[in-house]
């Protein structure tokens, strides 16, 4: 055996080592763990100040070239030696960071799914980048995987899944949440195409996908990057409200199969991005369910509602959908990205990916790769955002997110009792959640094309820089949409915004008038 | 129009405003920007004494229920009301957290491609979670956006591209990085697929891919994800170095036309998982232009050798190839995910997703939306990770960076010069960056399997808890597999090391010896 001799007293060694050691590497001060609690430290009154800043604004948009200049000038020139710390470069940038940004803790921020994060899961978001664990592995983020079996639970309570068959994972965003659920679903429906590929099916029923005309853009993406091809998404048509019409949907998956199509795989919202409109997820389940077809839920708006008693019937019969997107950073108010991908059941989400590494995955599940979740989720390295979410339910608890969602979806109610009073407005739906959509329609609005009237509306609204809010296409018209992501809106601040969007609507008028277009 | 006493004077709903105002919503407690101060300052001397703790120490494996029970008892069991902060609780969790993580900042750390962060990233990280800026679209984060635009010409200095013609997208991970590749190149190679799936190549050559046999698992993962099917897979031989045997490139792209296949995509690593070992880009590059395949450098690890004068030349050829993936939250030192993606030709980056979905879309590009990266990146909600990288060069410059990779993998080359100088270990390749991969092969081993036994060792040193190392195929056969990503190691450090890893396999021979297995 080796003993501590041989391997302390090597002198040539030493000498390499002192080479290595002194005269290269990074310089210390970078490192120094004081100098971070002190930079840290310095920064924090200015977020505070942002925190509380209430102020009414919307964004500021700086021209990308000034913008570019201002980040060079913060910049050093030195190319050769490690440039010390420099505090008042260092607050520069945070605060041109700062206020070049979406303002999402401003009431004038309505523009939007983000939101302004409840502020102690910026503090363990700090802790997880300094701690660094990659939470694919028990191993290297024991807490992490840990605490995903506990959220996984605790929201399970309120979709209803069978306790010891379902799972859940966590990913990184929506979009890469759904991709999975149809990857999974595509594997388990065709399991020799992760093989084979997608040739196989060539004078055969083609695998395809049935999604709402409102499905979100990630969901028809996943289509063209699985190799199934745009042409093969079956679009469901959808009522006034925004959601798939059920009285639809049997003739629209019996044309697709005449068309060649097998639907394997069908995907409803909880929560469509333009109207926040729920799919009746109970009746879809029922249909699907007599066809074989795969059932996803694209949540990642709308599921926060399941923690909400007042609300979770919006969601009726999630237990019976095969996946669900739940984007946390959108209404559990952490920061970005933290979505959860649940699945009815467990073993279905290892046909997502089916590969092994021999670096990574261990040949013999044990106790703590039982734990892991790189064989069901995309990512090698994934961040521990699981963290943000627990931390703050283990400390707050559900009623911290149900008051605030409630809250929001009734902000979204009362705006909508306000505009149906006010002739000039449209309002294009019941908000089910905390998105309402309308018009201005003035009666002087006379031939001015309606959807560039709503266009230009929102354009100046938002150059103003009040308030910030976002435009959308309803049944293919454009129209002004509302989302209250922030608790601190209050009724005066939506008719703050209403008279914004009548100054500027007027000013269009006036514009129009004096010089009418072709 | 409307005026001010339309909207402010209507008493109906300002009772209804109150109503919404006074009853419900969250806890302001919760949102103090001033209690957000005070815990993120009470958590930072936890964060310094944890950075400041450089005592040798591997990992500490807690049975998962042990751990399950340990995290649920720091959750509060209040259902119907907000519980307040638990500062008490707050700080023990975060403690748990850091115990029972990877150690990224101790020298016992040598096992994965993890790293101890530069600490600033982690206060940048913070701001960066509190502000929550989306950053796929310029008016959602716009110094992210411009950042990104820095720091892609900072380090296409290295790179070389056309400066008018290239770009860079950031994405969640280097696996996402490699997908969007790939997803590029099969969409530059094949424009239908997109929308009529993979179908069409029936009776024709198939679409296929060329990797290494050392390709990371996310690569050809990518296939299975495509539709492509990894039976489509061209596996590339390598050389005793792990690198692609250049010399065996053409026989193999010719054999795979033979079975009926068209290689579209040729994937080469700068820098591979299992011993770190850089293809020569240079001559790939070449071979792919000839035959109009794309070439893509999966540079997650090693594309961060382009920043260093010293190994640069690692990547010769770069400028040729059609993308590359580079991971700054690996040997950049910034906290996962921050992962970079190239390409040499800007207009083929729109290629990897084809697609327009109206509420964020812009129909007529203009100067903000120009910056927009949401088309060209997966994500919808992306993270604004540039921060952390960019606010570090514009700070130190990159000396910080260069000097830290020169360091680490000067490591490396120093461990294998010991090792090659203990008859008893047999070193497995010269290390081309930070990664060394060797077996202890005692002359008592007899005819205990020399793979079993480099895992047994493996497990013994990594449960002792004082090193982490990590275990790898090379060759069809286990090896011990060190990186270093921690520039406070010293080679007294892997001295320990050596003596923990004879120490575990004297035992495992005694055992034998006493007890043979069958």
């Amino acid at each position: 055996m080796l003993n501590d001799e041989r391997f302390y007293g090597h002198t040539a060694l030493i000498d390499e080592e002192h080479g290595v050691e002194t005269k290269e590497g990074p310089n210390p001060a970078i490192f120094d763990p004081q100098l971070f609690r002190e930079h840290a430290e310095a920064i924090l009154p200015t977020l505070e100040s942002h925190l509380a800043d209430h102020s009414i604004r919307g964004l500021k948009l700086v021209e990308p070239a000034i913008l570019l200049s201002l980040a060079k000038d913060l910049m050093t020139k030195e190319q050769g030696a490690v440039v010390p710390f420099d505090r008042e470069k260092f607050k520069a940038i945070i605060d041109l960071y700062i206020k070049t940004g979406i303002q999402v803790h401003s009431p004038g921020f309505m523009g939007r799914q983000f939101s302004g994060v409840v502020p102690l899961a910026g503090v363990v978001d700090m802790v997880s980048s300094i701690v660094n664990q990659p939470s694919s592995f028990y191993e290297a983020g024991q807490l992490p995987n840990v605490a995903e079996r506990i959220m996984a639970n605790e929201f399970n309570q309120f979709i209803g899944y069978q306790p010891d068959r379902f799972t859940m994972i966590t990913t990184s965003g929506g979009s890469l949440a759904n991709l999975t659920a149809l990857l999974a679903a595509r594997n388990d429906k065709f399991p020799t195409v992760w093989n084979e590929g997608l040739w196989a099916f060539e004078g055969q029923l083609r695998p395809a996908i049935a999604i709402s005309e409102e499905a979100h853009y990630s969901v028809s993406r996943a289509a063209g990057i699985l190799g199934i091809g745009e042409n093969q998404l079956v679009r469901l048509p959808i009522n006034q409200a925004g959601q798939i019409d059920i009285t639809k949907v049997p003739q629209a998956l019996e044309a697709a199969e005449q068309r060649g199509l097998k639907v394997f795989c069908m995907v409803a919202s909880a929560g469509t991005t333009s109207m926040g409109a729920f799919d009746d997820i109970d009746q879809l389940a029922d249909i699907a369910g007599t066809k074989d077809i795969w059932l996803h839920i694209d949540g990642a708006h709308g599921g926060s509602l399941l923690v909400s008693d007042e609300l979770r019937h919006k969601l009726k019969g999630i237990q019976k959908a095969d996946s669900l997107t739940w984007d946390a950073h959108k209404m559990l108010f952490v920061p970005s990205p933290c979505s959860l991908l649940f699945y009815r059941n467990k073993e279905k989400s290892y046909a997502a990916f089916k590969q092994v590494a021999s670096y990574v995955f261990e040949k013999e599940p044990n106790i703590y790769t039982e734990f892991d979740s790189a064989e069901k989720n995309f990512e090698c390295t994934k961040r521990p955002m699981i963290m943000n979410l627990w931390v703050l339910w283990a400390l707050h608890g559900r009623a911290l997110f149900s008051n605030k969602v409630d809250h929001l979806c009734k902000l979204a109610r009362h705006a909508c009792r306000i505009l149906e009073k006010e002739p000039d407005f449209q309002v294009l739906h019941q908000p089910e959640s905390n998105i309402l959509c309308f018009r201005y329609l003035p009666k002087e609005l006379d031939n001015y094309s309606i959807a560039d009237f709503q266009v230009e509306i929102r354009n100046r609204v938002c150059k103003h820089g009040q308030f910030f809010i976002s435009k959308v296409d309803i049944h293919g018209e454009s129209a002004l949409r509302v989302v209250f992501m922030n608790h601190e809106i209050k009724m005066s601040h939506f008719r703050m915004l209403l008279q914004a969007v009548v100054k500027s609507g007027q000013q269009v008028i006036n514009e129009y008038q004096q010089h009418p277009k072709q």
